[in-house]
């Protein structure tokens, strides 16, 4: 009971760890992702990304958080076929107990409120408006409207996202709202640049809608480090049907590394 | 009866009016805007947009659309504030029958499925997912997610729209996703575009998040014409804090012309 007080404690210091190295001019952006690279790999190390049923043994907390980016019966043949070809290429297999190398890729869990699964977060969410939910995971019917995975690729400092759209994600009849795709480009792009540079705030979006898409499509949405400058942290990305032959969305993203304490005021 | 069912016919043909009108190279763009120019003038005659409750009198449907721009009981202070200082600016007072000029503002209306409640569009929604529902109005909950009112100064060939993200709309802990902050960039220049131009798609969106914007937040987006060069219709755009002291976003925005045709694929 001490030993998991402790690591509570630990948590939230590193969730607001570094808040000391704010300085001037970071007020000038705003945020996407907060999770700290450390609490990325702590959630990683937790269970079994790869593995539809996730194994949660050195969890801190009593309950299992759900990991929305698993299949589900809303998913389409293409969503799942996408998805299998993803996800037998992530690095580990703990079939039978045994750990195998496969892959590169590595897939992210996806919660419904980032900072409640932190190391500690639980604390800090009560204290962060306790009913807030990630604006990609709050309607609870399956496939309404943000239906994705996301895998990263450390070999190559990339990621993609397969993304379903729902039918509540409509803009022009039929098709899918412009603000919904860039929502998923500020996800994946974040996505990349939280798990190569830690907390970052996007600052910039930059998106070129090439072709409208409908609703129910499934699309690839691929990410790319460009370069890291500083705190700066550059990505380009382009979304497009599962086979690549259709172009829909071409991007580009400004992350700036930030300290939590700067979302919240503490920082000099 | 006979006259009702002209006037949809006739609705229908308005929706789809232009399809002759496509060229070659629009297809690289993505929409944002169905609604025609005659179409928003349609809505705008059919009740009175200035007044907290419609009356729809010439409305062809039996049943009224609810208009989810109106004052509810999740609208903050500040937010009711705003709503107020500019629904006391706009055109028309039908008070005891008489109109009165106030001023150049008008409210825009806003529906959970726009296509559903254009002329005649009833049946054209049922063809296209009769169960979509527009983005931003997807949420039955009140507050939960975007809470917002759009006004529009065709004078001034501007907006503003007041703006109160709820709960839902997490990105960073207790603070607003960039993606639902760009889906009300795009929400508001597209609905000044599509004001000024008629049928628009989203080509092209730029984005810098200055400062992040906390849950509960109310600001002001305000949108402004660039310029119009042939099909092409620029925008400017800033979030703000309803007293403007305080800068969230900035953005441009560029929006192409289109016909209806242009979405499902029956264009030369």
């Amino acid at each position: 009971m001490l030993g998991q007080i402790a690591r509570r404690r630990l948590g939230l210091l590193l969730l607001l760890h570094g808040q000391q190295r704010i300085s001037n001019g970071l007020n000038r952006v705003s945020f996407n992702q907060l999770l700290s690279k450390e609490t990325h790999r702590h959630m990683q190390s937790s269970f079994n990304t790869s593995s539809p049923i996730s194994t949660m043994s050195l969890w801190p907390f009593s309950f299992q958080p759900r990991d929305f980016s698993l299949p589900n019966s809303s998913w389409s043949p293409e969503m799942c076929k996408a998805y299998d070809h993803y996800n037998a290429l992530c690095d580990t297999d703990t079939e039978n107990g045994e750990e195998k190398k496969r892959g590169p890729w590595k897939k992210l869990p996806s919660y419904n409120r980032s900072i409640k699964y932190a190391t500690g977060g639980i604390h800090l969410s009560k204290l962060i408006q306790a009913k807030a939910r990630l604006f990609t995971r709050n309607v609870k019917e399956q496939g309404a409207t943000f239906e994705y995975v996301v895998f990263v690729n450390k070999e190559e400092k990339s990621c993609v996202c397969v993304f379903q759209a729902g039918r509540l994600l409509e803009g022009a009849p039929g098709h899918v709202h412009g603000g919904a795709i860039a929502t998923m480009i500020d996800t994946v792009t974040g996505s990349l640049a939280g798990y190569l540079s830690g907390p970052i705030m996007t600052a910039n979006l930059n998106i070129d809608y090439r072709s409208p898409m409908p609703l129910d499509s499934v699309v690839l949405i691929q990410s790319t480090l460009d370069r890291i400058e500083g705190r700066k942290t550059f990505i380009t990305c382009k979304v497009t049907s599962t086979d690549e032959s259709k172009l829909y969305t071409e991007a580009t993203a400004l992350f700036v590394s930030i300290s939590v304490g700067h979302l919240f005021g503490t920082r000099n």
